[in-house]
């Protein structure tokens, strides 16, 4: 990925500081050693070209075999990669390296599971912005690893008018000729609506998108009939505590979670060493 | 804290890419809105400052007042803060600070009920390196303003021998001799240890901290009893998912916690704005 | 604009390297100075921010006064602005001022002459990826002043799908398909067709955009009542150098132009200093 | 160059944003490409290096051969070079390199053009810091290649006398004087002079360079006479839309033309593919 | 080591601006040469890493050989290191290679020659926080290599309560507990005095490290007896002025000069090119 | 000074690490103190700006007084500053502030004492490119300050034709020509030589500025004379060794001297705080 070594080596220098005194004190330089990623649960794999890439920026010696791709399910106990390398180069790269591949692994994971429930349905699981700052692309590439889908990723490749957009511009009519006239011909316009005034008003407008925020199941449900096709639609609000089937079954297109990114629990994953 | 303006403007530039279309399109730019932080479940807060800071980085006009300080626990429903300046601004600097927010004071919130817990006792939660790359130092305060004490921030300002060092430097007694012979003398020397044989070795060898790990209740208690004071002990393995009362009541100093860092769920917090 | 120093640093940075010997080694460090930004010829301004932005960075405490603002047509003589502080700061600041008002009003001038030509027809003038190299930002802010629209701002912010995207998905329904299920629903899809049998191949997969490459008037007309309606229509291929008031006839929403951003003719203005 | 990766990393970060949304969607990822930069227009070439490591930096896997050097005179429909490589990484680097390549092409090829028109003469064309914010190095680099030569870089690097420098230090002659105390001893240094007294008291004062500023030819010619070879002449004002041959006979050493950088038409170049 | 690329770069460019002008002018494109680093003087040499890295940074295909490693002695005459590559590339990389190894030389030699005149005693040569800024890592490194050892590298990585501290926490006693409860465990805790009342309060407040600053070597061998091993002793203060011999025989356990990197005589190197 | 904050941040950055934990544990954080930097030894001041910038950059409410400016000689117990604010912005800014005004004044000092011992000569002290990488402009600065006057800033500013050049582009006479043709026209051109023959070579060649590089002053006496006014003349090559004066006498216009910049001995500073 484009720019992956400024995120990757901002993250070393955190974890490095002025250097790994402990593995420099006590550890030969030319020691070898060998490790490997064990799962510790079962989960889905997200992070693999970090890993490599984390630990080829400490030393480019270093060799990373991986047996799994992103994307593929392990179970327990699987080996996920193998490297080897100086001793001190791959305890040095360590923490960071897995700090990388729990977090991005935790969130394939969850939206792994979310998307399992929903399957059959024909709606599909999106992330938001609700991103951990400044992981937002490695976050939304882990949404789509886990078989999401992604929203926009950021203010400025899409248009979504809320309530405040509205009030400013004087009613949902204005806000999306508005932005129709001064956004970019290329972005769909959303809108986001909270009882079914606002989504006529929306429909009547022409909006590409409409997001059911904070919506019951039978009010959605309702929604998607009124809409009928005319526009995509976007479950919104808290789905991250919501049974996914039932929202799923009101027939709306998108099903957005920000849980998925802003609460991440890490996937449990080890790296043993052999020094050799 | 020196240094934060740097990480808020890669959370802006990453959330504002080249422009918020939505609010330039559809807000007359001098338009004025005043805007509620409110807390949508009990939790202990953190973040005020990146919070100020993320606003005015975006318009030095904007004001912002807070009703709580970092370390406060608030209940649900409770006006964290009010932010007040032109609606285009809020709007656009609204999603970076609310993931601030959200994410240290959720950190500070599990930390705080984790303290709680082991209240009474001697032992403190500590953090651990398993933190998001990028926000270490944020996440460690965050710790410290729930309740927790840090533990090294990077691998330069603290010595931890665990057993690949060991390995490689032929026993703990080299280990640390090493250690304390190359490190800067104004660093502890903490050895990781598995069984009581490791542990008399980093007693012998003048360990200042000895962290236990992966090790049972029961011989937890027994190596505080051997270790008698002599160093500071540290319990460390899966402890976000053990009674941290029945791991305090061993006697440790310190119960280390990734989980803390590594597995967040972000605090309920939401931000209403009016058009004014 | 967020964002805006980092590039107006780097500029300053180039134009001063190490220091302005010319106005060190002469002018007294006290000593002030007055200067007027007058217009050479007759154009469209844009770039004020920039202009005073630059001052302050040098100096905080320069004053600029402007008398026209971002979009404003000025005539041959007219003032464009003044700016007092001390005359090294003022001397030193003045290239880079100039290059960036001269730059992004030569591209707002054009745009505003190219947006003339169409008046009455429902067509609009827009820009390109075409830009030079680390001013995107500003000069399609530029064409937007001069009375122009955007396009895309980068290959995340569109879908464009053009005949090496289509070969190599195997068709342009394979190629609108795989864009609607890979990339963010937010964005609308876009088709470049470059005959008839390719349109309508681009209206059955439901592109929503449909930009019409390197075809006659004769044809584009023709197209456009093909598609009635159903899809955006966009005019593209050398249209720098074409009447552009015949391509609105054909009836196309839009016509990018390459050249108002790529062959950009610099307004002519000059800064006018008075030591004082 | 040294250097030369940062300018065009800002300007793939510009280009790429969160990723080439297009290509991700429509390409298998193992899919190879080869490409053709075609010459639509008679020109001088360049840009060469920047175009490798261009396509280099996006796909280290790409190769880039080339048919002409920088410098080279190329006619419609030349072959300039071709790429070979994965059909995305190809397209991800295609808009990037062309913009380098058309603008630097375009500013050889015009002072290519402005050298001709004064063979015979002892004149030189030479350009100015009126160059586009960020690329200064780049556009000096292309007036050489083009047969041009380069005034200073930068306001460090040469010594420039102007009108405000001459009332604020009292003088020409002060001025000289204290520029020829402060100034780095290894500096030349020049004075702008508008009439024949400023041109005799620079003399006077021991201008290295005397700038002919905005004088009619007749006016040069005499000044070179008076000059006699005592000072470097150079020509300055308006150039570029003057008779540069005139300009030349009036004896003068150089000519330095703004428009060179600062009005720059791109060369037309296009860059076809295959995917095979 | 870690992040060293950027240190060099930013030397790079520093010393070549926007280019080595004389080399370009003068020295065809592939013109090859060898050059030699020779010791001119006596000394320790530090620096190796960074001299090939400066070359290579400059020129990949350069070759750089070396006939001693850091930490080594040479003699007045010795070849430290032979560099093959393209003259112009080796003439530009020449002068900041230089500047490198001759401070960091210096450095190392002082520091080699102050452990030297302690030697047979306990005690050892510390440096301090008063070093080159920007270069703290790379001469503390050297202080290393010329057999000394590390002090802190900054205010994160170790607690030194200063008078002030003491003052502003009301007291040794109070400041030495409120250290022991905020800061990482992981820090040792060092307290400066100046007399034997402080000294004893130290004693009590269980400092690790205690600072005599500034007393006699009287002073200091009766303060090494009262502490009697309970706490690591640092004599400082003007140490690069006094007998080292002097201030080891009192018993300290570490000597810390600031001398050693603030006021650093570079050592004599040169290097000799044959154009080839 | 233009660009100075990025200097001064990279020290702090570097002094600071993650938290002065030292300052914060102990120090509450509304205590106010004030300080005074003291000269301990007779120099002259050069830091000024950094150390009030120094402070600011850490708390923008700290105020800093001088009763001194750059340039300015201090004597013995004089109180060069004062400086108020919070008691732990002082300490944190403590060093870095120390560190820059000890290492500047040093240079100053330095450069001072040898202009004294040339005064009633026409010769100046100039500078080198021989510097702490990273410090250049503001070693620089300092010569100035002192009383010296700068040699080139960089490679790009200033044309030195040495040895090897010469050996490249087959003698002298062609390295000139070379460089008169491919240099900027603001630069003049300096070669190095060593013996009468060189030296006659260069002025036949047109050099604007002879080095006379490692000879004896019976030497450089004639060879003054030779060039008889033709060209500036410049004494170099081990400079800090020698009698300036004797130097001065031969009638050379500059004296060069590297170890001004490459073996600097920082002047004795204190700052010394008083909480309030």
């Amino acid at each position: 990925m484009f720019g992956l070594d400024d995120i990757i080596l901002t993250a070393l220098n955190e974890d490095i500081g002025t250097g790994d005194i402990t593995s420099i004190s006590t550890i030969p330089e030319n020691k070898m050693a060998e490790g490997r990623f064990i799962a510790k649960e079962c989960g889905v794999i997200c992070g693999i070209d970090i890993v490599e890439r984390t630990f080829k920026l400490i030393d480019n010696i270093t060799t990373v075999k991986f047996f799994f791709k992103d994307g593929d399910t392990v179970e327990k106990g699987d080996i996920i990669a193998e490297v080897t390398g100086k001793a001190r180069s791959l305890l040095t790269a360590e923490r960071v390296s897995l700090n990388f591949l729990q977090h991005l692994s935790g969130i394939a994971t969850r939206t792994h599971f979310a998307a399992k429930q929903i399957e059959g349905y024909k709606a599909k699981i999106a992330d938001t912005r609700k991103t951990t700052p400044g992981l937002r692309v490695l976050e939304k590439q882990a949404v789509k690893t886990g078989g999401g889908v992604n929203h926009r990723f950021n203010l400025a490749d899409g248009v979504l008018i809320k309530d405040n957009h509205i009030v400013a511009a004087g009613g949902i009519k204005n806000a999306v000729e508005s932005a129709r006239k001064n956004a970019p011909h290329t972005l769909k316009i959303e809108v986001e609506v909270e009882n079914f005034d606002m989504l006529r008003e929306a429909l009547d407008a022409g909006a590409d998108i409409i997001m059911l925020d904070n919506m019951s199941n039978e009010d959605m449900a309702k929604a998607v009939k009124i809409i009928d096709g005319r526009a995509i639609t976007e479950a919104s609000g808290n789905m991250g505590e919501k049974s996914l089937e039932d929202v799923a079954a009101t027939g709306v297109d998108l099903i957005s979670i920000g849980a998925l990114t802003h609460s991440v629990k890490a996937m449990d994953i080890s790296l043993k060493f052999k020094i050799v």
